[in-house]
């Protein structure tokens, strides 16, 4: 089944002109740097129309807000800092990993330096709680406080990854929460910020933070098997990117902890240090589905999708905004497989 | 006159058990690097006494609440934030200069990588916002919203810094801007928070930020000196370090706008790219004071003081906490020269 997301985008046309005021407020060189990392102008600062990205969480946030009853206009600022989070974390993490490209285009670091890719990362940090601070909505503090905690969980994730370089022993439990931080807080608390901006009783708030913890951990089981298998021409994420660098993904820990013969030999591989050639990434790739765990890994997707379905059983949604959130959580899924 | 600091340290019995108690909060790798950065344990996790830092910022907090009527208790979320906010930025400013060293010990990046400092940093600015929103103050979000703009300029300061290095014709209004961002605005919003967090009027919330402002550029005129002559067995600052990397310091860049023949010789020597050996860095150092830097940064700093005293006139503060305030900032500018 081919899934559209009709809802991704939704609202843009609030929520672009609201981040755009936010950026403003940074310095003129910050500005210029954040303006080119979110596709909106050449390093030069000439206007430019590069693709936009899908704004999955801050849809996500109206989304969520709306099913409870809010107006968008009161999800707006909620919208723009997860924006702006998920931003800050792109700019620092591309240097940290000395990552080249993002989206086709050279990444920050590449451009200006580290000294700047870390300031800008952190400006889009500060930014974000700016942004919620002066929403004016009586939940800011609490939205903050939530903000606060996935922003935490993030770091956290991010932490585990580079630990796990280290390591040749991570475990499939450790595996999830590097990914449930990494990718799963965002999400989460993206649902769970339109749900608190719209007033939303402590259960419901939970359930949409829940929905969005399953969506984002589905949506990190894909990304880490188009990691190994790629789709160049539809993600700009080439074949094998995770492979070659041996890269401790939740497919190939699962492989190697699960995955008999073949996930032996890939760990095998894994502990080797010579560069690989395309034979030997191609072999690595083979080794990961005999051991069963490409199936392993689009089955769990599928399982978070029920699971983030399951969530919002029992809160009296709308049905047509219940099926909006379903489509989104689907599309994540689907989206590249 | 030599001057003391009674001030200085004043509340650590309160402050220092909730930073700890903030920091517990990170996740175990986190933690541990934050903990070594704040001089409490051995890189590999061992409790160690190294020196305490001066804790300036949480002091100010704290000094200005109580002077407007504040209990200490109130104010501690905010002491603990401005520490974080201020390790965030050290931790993040060690990896941009790439100093191997900070207070005798090896930095967190040299330790640890860049990646890990990069993360630490993060964990530290959003630990700050997670605190000020769990104060439980009725002034959380003002104090937090006080608390971004600071870090905004903070930011943007440091922005400044990394783009000076590429520039020959950095003015002095460019200069001080640089330096109210960087280090005023951190001590500004210290005193400012301390007023906000004890109820205080706008008007008083600004005459703090005043004085916390104009302590900071006079704080950064005398590190600008250091940073030339240095004191390394009182500061652990050795000799010439800025002239060393030919830092386009506030002495400098007065001494090459404003001073005459020796200034224009240390431009000409600012604009080579030599290695220095110590008879030419000597030789820099006698140009800035010959151009008369020396003796404008040490007036300037004392008319910052002066400044300070007097956003802080009209108050109707305590006599005895006016003074408080008025030798802590006199002993920043006194306090190595």
């Amino acid at each position: 089944m081919s899934v559209t997301a009709p809802a991704l985008g939704h609202g843009r046309e609030l929520v672009d002109p609201a981040l755009r005021k936010a950026i403003s407020r940074l310095d003129a060189d910050t500005r210029l740097i954040a303006s080119y990392h979110l596709g909106w102008c050449a390093p030069d600062g000439r206007a430019t129309s590069a693709p936009a990205g899908k704004a999955i969480r801050p849809s996500l946030v109206l989304m969520a807000g709306e099913a409870v009853g809010a107006e968008p206009g009161d999800l707006v600022a909620g919208a723009v800092a997860v924006e702006l989070v998920h931003n800050f974390s792109l700019v620092h993490d591309d240097l940290m990993d000395r990552d080249t490209e993002r989206r086709h285009r050279p990444t920050v670091w590449s451009v200006w330096g580290d000294a700047m890719a870390v300031l800008v990362g952190d400006a889009l940090l500060s930014l974000a709680h700016e942004v919620l601070d002066d929403s004016g909505s009586s939940y800011a503090v609490v939205a903050s406080r939530a903000l606060n905690v996935a922003t935490r969980e993030l770091i956290s994730g991010q932490v585990l990854d580079v630990a796990f370089e280290q390591r040749d022993d991570v475990t499939l439990a450790e595996c999830l929460d590097m990914a449930a931080g990494k990718t799963g807080a965002l999400l989460g608390v993206s649902a769970e910020l339109g749900a608190i901006l719209a007033g939303a009783p402590p259960a419901t708030v939970a359930a949409f933070r829940r929905y969005g913890q399953e969506v984002g951990l589905a949506f990190q089981l894909i990304d880490d098997l188009l990691g190994i298998w790629g789709w160049p021409e539809r993600t700009g994420k080439p074949v094998f990117s995770d492979l070659r660098s041996r890269k401790k993904t939740m497919p190939v820990v699962w492989a190697v902890q699960c995955g008999g013969a073949p996930g032996r030999e890939l760990a095998r591989w894994l502990a080797g240090s010579e560069e690989p050639d395309e034979h030997a990434l191609q072999h690595a790739a083979d080794l990961v589905e005999l051991a069963g765990a490409r199936a392993w890994a689009e089955r769990e997707a599928q399982d978070r999708v029920e699971g983030a379905l399951a969530a919002l059983r029992g809160l009296g949604l709308d049905p047509i905004r219940r099926d909006e959130l379903a489509a989104l959580a689907r599309f994540v899924v689907e989206r590249d497989l």
